[in-house]
């Protein structure tokens, strides 16, 4: 039987390893799970997708500011939040191999296959690992918050834990910042930072990691117009992606019904993108949702300190509600990169066509702006092929390739997304000017050297 | 007796907190020395800051690339390091009051009072807590590392280690990136991210946290190149602060001797800056070191993976040396703003003059760069300020400020650091003209609403 073909999702996997977006962390050492390098070109791609983010949610906006709180809080952050009590998924294991298991996962599964859910429990359920049938223990509840321990002794004083979500961070210094900032709600706090979570099974490449990086915005607001701002943050986020390319058709909104919501939230509406997965092809990009004043509540309550904002024009005192838009940075990422992707046809010099692989990254995020290519290693082009690239070089991400084919250069830079080819050829040093290819497109252009800055500052707008 | 006045140090720690640069982490619950939040001007100045290392040692060089590896990687890359084995520190327990110090610490500590080494170890020394003399245990040794668990189980299989510097996650990274960037050394790599040390006595401000950024690079070169390339290391280091606005007399250059640097060092040249610390005035900025081939080797030898470099043109294969910068980010931000600070007068409404506090930041890492101030809440004002603002925010971060008397509103701007005000007032109604004044000069020129920003641009190149 033939090998079914790569799918899509697997083609972009294997594109990232391949060209250095990405590797498996500690990958001399057989890799982990729990995490990922980023490449030269996965940590362009991922930076450019924060700069982008931070400029439109957060710079753009004179309703927002920004915050960098700290990984490791103070455990009572976390008593308060309820993350210390509740943060915990029901943990069973097979008593045949001591392998360890979400419960509400094998059931999962077991319906998927058989259509009903499994009677008496975990009883008619094989273990993954052994294949043992029925012999798991009852479920015990595990934390999913990592823990670490400061300072010179390794006891409960020194307990702390790595922070869940970046929210927290935001929340405890609502104070602080409307202080500072000379702000009144309704406004926002937007925040880019790494997480932690113990997640069991992690998996799906860079989708479900153990150490992952979060966008998160916490925008207050008087109750009586949080339904509103919820309905145009979701219409906001909505708008993000499709404006850096991802189509309507891959993008969706699930309504997160009552029962499977988180406790504080009061409405949730999640942004699927059609990643392609084994199983079901959609997986979360984000959510939005409407956490009440559960949160400041909560601290006000545990910390003693008052969380009302004073409202010094109205006189009014109140504990606003939070309307919270949550990105997972890296799934950003992977869905971008799957977007992009796409297998096409590129002529050849023999006047036939090549395959070719091309990732149709928005410029604003593409790793790499322009690629120079001197057409040969000779000593009259290399030297203006440097002095090129060092000018442009001062405005964006550039790179020089001077080996192989040009066809074959052409190829390296589609696959990666780069959306200018620049080569400098023999007539280069008649006519001091370069063949500039777009890529998409394909097409050619000839430009003067002293204007190829500007040629590139005007279709690289935000770049 | 007078209280004495306030060192540098200490108002640019109160302005860092009075105007939300920097938030004591978890405040309202007591806040931790651990690590501290970065507020909204805190941010960004953090984030221009990375953003203009980033572009000068990554970007803009054809020969460096850039990487962002994981915070917990693999234990093995920990015990292949010696940072399991070494990276200790020698602690003892006052038997009294049972708190732990740095044994050389207290020693330190006593030879700077008395002149002299403590006769039989710590006999002589009084516990800094509870002043009992000469009752500390033996010195134990103490990991540095910060321990975590991965996975369902509490116990030694899921023990991992948040990474004390981010400089390992390159060096196991090094021929992965070598290969898919298509790059040879002498070649080196930048990252920038946080990591962990479990310090006894943080303190100093942002200066010494268990929670920090670093930016390093890791550099690559054939042995014989390794002195050259630590030389131009070091001055790019040293005018890469001083580009910034650090001047010469508060820097200089520390040359560590022999028994002082680290195991894997050969040579190690520290960049210190006045920050006007009680005791010694200087702290490390930031270290260049020439680390051999000792961690490559180290890798090779504990992951059985080759760490030898092929050089397919010549032939050679061999284990590069590597040349080391690695800085401090809050380090760096904080000598930025220590400098930066200034006291002096300005010119008021009266004829006289008033004291003003001034940040003269650079403007590519001021925090605002510009600020937008109708002249009085006017409906005829308001509208105009917006609109300017909205424009200008397409490009920079910029604030707008519609509250109290202009003076002031100026001395608001000035402690700040923001390069320039522009006021709107009932002329700009007649002329379609504003009033820009720079922050350092102070010098106000009248531009055309339709030329502020082609005015800040050339002003702002950079930023």
């Amino acid at each position: 039987m033939a090998k079914p073909a790569p799918s899509k999702l697997d083609s972009v996997i294997a594109l990232a390893k391949r060209r250095g977006f990405v590797f498996p962390a500690g990958e001399i050492y057989g890799g982990t799970r729990s995490a990922w390098d980023y490449g030269p070109l996965g940590v362009e791609l991922k930076e450019n997708i924060k700069r982008h983010w931070w400029r439109t949610f957060v710079q753009s906006r004179a309703d927002m500011v920004g915050l960098d709180s700290s990984i490791i809080l103070p455990t009572a952050v976390w008593e308060a939040s309820g993350h210390v009590a509740t943060f915990t998924d029901p943990l069973v294991e097979c008593r045949q191999c001591h392998n360890r298991f979400r419960e509400d996962h094998l059931i999962e599964a077991f319906e998927e296959k058989k259509g009903r859910a499994p009677e008496g429990g975990t009883a008619e359920i094989a273990c993954p690992s052994c294949g043992t049938k029925g012999e798991f223990t009852d479920p015990q509840q595990f934390s999913g918050l990592m823990k670490t321990y400061l300072g010179a002794v390794d006891n409960e004083t020194g307990l702390h834990y790595l922070r869940p979500e970046t929210a927290q961070g935001i929340f405890v210094n609502f104070l602080n910042v409307a202080t500072t900032a000379r702000i009144k709600p309704p406004f926002g706090i937007g925040q880019i930072g790494k997480s932690f979570r113990n997640e069991i099974t992690p998996g799906n490449f860079i989708f479900r990691t153990r150490e992952f990086e979060q966008m998160e915005i916490e925008y207050f607001t008087p109750a009586e117009q949080a339904d509103e701002h919820f309905d145009s943050w979701v219409e906001a986020c909505w708008n993000w992606f499709i404006d850096l390319g991802i189509s309507e058709e891959n993008l969706r909104k699930f309504d997160v019904p009552d029962e499977e919501r988180a406790h504080y939230s009061d409405a949730t509406i999640d942004l699927e993108y059609r990643f392609g997965f084994q199983g079901s092809e959609w997986g979360e990009l984000m959510g939005v949702a409407n956490r009440t004043d559960f949160d400041l509540g909560s601290h006000e309550k545990a910390s003693g300190k008052s969380m009302h904002y004073h409202d010094q024009a109205s006189g009014d005192r109140y504990v606003p509600y939070v309307i919270e838009p949550s990105f997972g940075l890296t799934r950003a990422m992977m869905a971008f990169l799957v977007e992009a992707y796409e297998e096409d046809e590129a002529p050849n010099t023999k006047g036939g066509v090549d395959k070719r692989t091309v990732l149709r990254l928005d410029p604003r995020i593409a790793p790499i702006k322009a690629a120079v290519l001197p057409l040969s290693k000779s000593e009259d082009l290399v030297p203006i092929s440097t002095k090129l690239a060092d000018e442009l070089r001062g405005l964006w991400n550039v790179d020089v390739d001077t080996s192989g084919a040009i066809g074959r250069r052409y190829r390296r830079q589609d696959e990666i997304g780069t959306p200018f080819c620049i080569t400098v050829d023999f007539d280069t040093l008649e006519d001091q000017a370069v063949t500039v290819r777009e890529r998409d497109s394909m097409e050619q252009v000839r430009v003067p050297l002293s204007e190829v800055t500007g040629y590139l500052a005007q279709r690289l707008v935000g770049a």
